[in-house]
């Protein structure tokens, strides 16, 4: 089972996979995963954030459900890490991946990182094990014996250049909360909120992102004629967001780098751009 | 069929490829290869040059018998690319893969490449699809549709800090072409052979490498005893190479970079440690 509102790569990766191990796969809407959980349903990969409402879904309760049809819970952290509190652990999610170029800010082409429940991880069965995740990696043996722990979900040599940059942008969270990070995430989505109302003429935009705290990830996207060429001339006044078709304004909102006078210039920009 | 003297990682792939598909993996060393082909030969995946011994294969033979038996020719480049000439248009090669981090100088964790068949290209079947791959890649579509050509080989988002340094090391081929550097390959080989010959006192190594310069690629490997130390205290002095279980010493000579002075200095190196 695939969240149907998925980053595009995770279904056509869980397409894949259903092909080549002979399984079906169902995409399903995450807040019908419940209602639709089978004993035929051996995994479900949701997304922990839709990447383009910015809609929060419920992982612990989801989780639960999942496991409950006695399958597996996959999440996709690639627009939560970093910016919310997960709790894969304390909620016994199964496997995770996500990317760490949006909110752990290591920059695009960032590595990507993968989680695997702790008594999960001697019975991982990877397939694409290398050197790097073999029990001796320089042993250089033509048999592959995984070492232990999440270590065998790597694979051959990491793009050591990457590693360094986000070795760099980790070190902001140094002494960090991810609660105090979630704290202000909120109050500089709220604050954006209120500043699109109050200078964005009416009428203009209408916000797609929740608006409650339980439901919302650390971006707000706003639905908008011509969202295209609007964020182009956005970008080029210095206000860098993404355009998701077909209508959609993607702002993301980095607790740790962005702050108040940055949001409250952003929707100024963004209502004389509309004026 | 694999090649039984693969570097491991490709060989810990073929398995699983061939689990996922349902094959059955068959390791065979390159020379027995045209003798081991048969009608359930699907594909045969082999290294242009062996990463321990340095010997290199016959790429259009060892094609053509592959082709004659109707099965698909996929070489492992790591250790030619760059080194000498492939030719794979001319030899109707299949597929091909390999690093950019060796004799391409792209430094440690540097892109992987694919290479796809011309006219094999709009059949090629990725595994692992991604946006990167799709026809319209910002289109965010939930199916998949793949681009035509060899790009289709993508997945997500590239690693951008390393293709810049890629960038940046591949600039010195500009204007280059690849037969000089096979033929200064060569003779720093063979002078680095010469010198330890002429330093090393008699027996104290083997080399593993083969003397023909058709079947030799870009590096020379010593069988030593305690290879391992031996190696250890040759990087203390400068001259970088590797050690490969059990006892051996590989050499490595990147024409673009690698001077005659450098290798007369490493065998005398070589012939101090072991003096």
């Amino acid at each position: 089972m695939v969240d149907a509102t998925t980053f595009p790569t995770d279904g056509y990766i869980a397409e894949s996979a259903a092909r080549m191990t002979g399984c079906t796969l169902r995409p399903v809407t995450p807040s019908e995963v419940p209602g639709a959980l089978g004993d035929r349903t051996a995994a479900v990969l949701l997304n922990h954030v839709d990447y383009r409402t910015g809609r929060l879904h419920d992982l612990p309760s989801l989780t639960a459900a999942v496991h409950a049809a006695g399958a597996y819970a996959v999440w996709d952290l690639c627009h939560s890490a970093g910016a919310l509190p997960v709790g894969l652990d304390r909620h016994g999610v199964d496997l995770a991946v996500g990317c760490t170029y949006k909110y752990l800010n290591g920059g695009p082409g960032s590595p990507a990182f993968l989680y695997v429940r702790a008594d999960l991880q001697d019975r991982f069965d990877s397939p694409l094990p290398g050197w790097n995740s073999h029990a001796e990696p320089f042993g250089m043996r033509p048999g592959y014996e995984p070492a232990a722990g999440a270590v065998r979900g790597r694979v051959g040599t990491p793009d050591i250049l990457s590693m360094l940059a986000l070795e760099a942008a980790l070190e902001v969270w140094d002494g960090v909360a991810v609660d105090t990070v979630r704290a202000k995430s909120l109050a500089l989505t709220d604050f954006f909120l209120e500043c699109v109302e109050e200078y964005v003429p009416e009428g203009r935009v209408a916000c797609v992102t929740p608006r409650a705290h339980a439901e919302r990830g650390s971006q707000i996207a706003l639905r908008c004629p011509d969202a295209g060429a609007v964020m182009e001339r956005l970008i080029e006044r210095g206000v860098v967001g993404d355009f998701r078709h077909p209508d959609v304004l993607r702002f993301g909102f980095t607790p740790l780098y962005v702050g108040f006078a940055d949001v409250e210039r952003a929707a100024r920009v963004l209502a004389e751009v509309l004026a």
